[in-house]
């Protein structure tokens, strides 16, 4: 697992915030040279691809100020401190979509961005969806739009990139073999 | 495309690097509020999937100093400033492979951590792979060790997680609907 290991040499905090923070550190090559890497730590992230009982997707529209623009994604969120990946699901469903499931299926770990961040997402399937009555409300900052539609429907907005970010164009190929088998 | 758009009120820039740069803002929220959003700047990067004229898909394995592990990705590479989209991938594809190709077909784009970061990558495929006797030669710092196998052989790594990043999880995906049809 650790061809061309980086030996830590330095490595200095330079900034601590709310969702990430900075590194950087340098770092002995395996030619013994030195080199400098820039390192964003996250705590990780769970998404959860939602299937209802009539075979729609469950999407989440959002602003995402990174991009300067609102996505279509599938619910995700941050890992909290002391909370394990199936907790983070069952409540990141509940507060951004309002639906419960008793049937999650894990499916696939990744890094988003492995060149400068250790962010990883944790990716569920969750079917047999029951609608909240009051459902736990999210981070007072969200505001998030609900989207339900078909396979084919999700198909598209990838190609309009209303979808366009990589966990959930991964989810929606993924959606499309389990769906149209 | 801008549902619950979210005004910049103050940018502060704390980190200019030599991938990434980070700068925090405050934001006006579509209910009056402020929020803080913290920004990591990248220049965007393409990845290509490669695949040989057998059938079978070239890979990297290079380390991850983000992750402190190596991982088995498909070729990819910042983008140089002034460069387009298109002389990235093919300077990418050769300089981490020692591959060229006149055969490209674009395939996606995506937005790798939305929630912190502006990073997109555009993802094409590469066909009709011919090996340059002398390649051009990549940054220094980087070690690469090329892996070509199957589909199926990819799969598997994906299952074992030496494919553990998200644009190459994708393009596993993409691979196996467009080589197993």
């Amino acid at each position: 697992m650790d061809r061309f290991e980086e030996k830590t040499l330095t490595s200095t905090t330079l900034y601590e915030g709310k969702v990430i923070s900075l590194r950087v550190e340098e770092v002995e090559l395996p030619d013994g040279k030195w080199a400098k890497r820039e390192l964003v730590d996250h705590p990780g992230a769970v998404a959860i691809l939602p299937i209802t009982n009539d075979g729609k997707i469950v999407f989440v529209e959002q602003y995402r100020k990174a991009l300067n623009r609102s996505l279509v994604e599938i619910p995700a969120g941050k890992i909290e401190p002391g909370e394990s990946k199936e907790i983070t699901a069952i409540r990141e469903l509940e507060e951004e979509t309002g639906y419960r499931s008793d049937q999650f299926t894990y499916l696939q770990s990744f890094a988003t961005s492995p060149g400068f961040a250790n962010e990883i997402i944790h990716l569920y399937i969750a079917r047999g969806l029951e609608k909240v009555e009051k459902p736990a409300e999210g981070d007072e900052d969200e505001f998030i739009h609900l989207i339900e539609c078909t396979i084919e429907e999700a198909e598209q907005m990838l190609v309009d990139e209303r979808i366009y970010d990589a966990k959930t164009a991964f989810a929606v190929l993924f959606a499309k073999n389990l769906l149209k088998q």
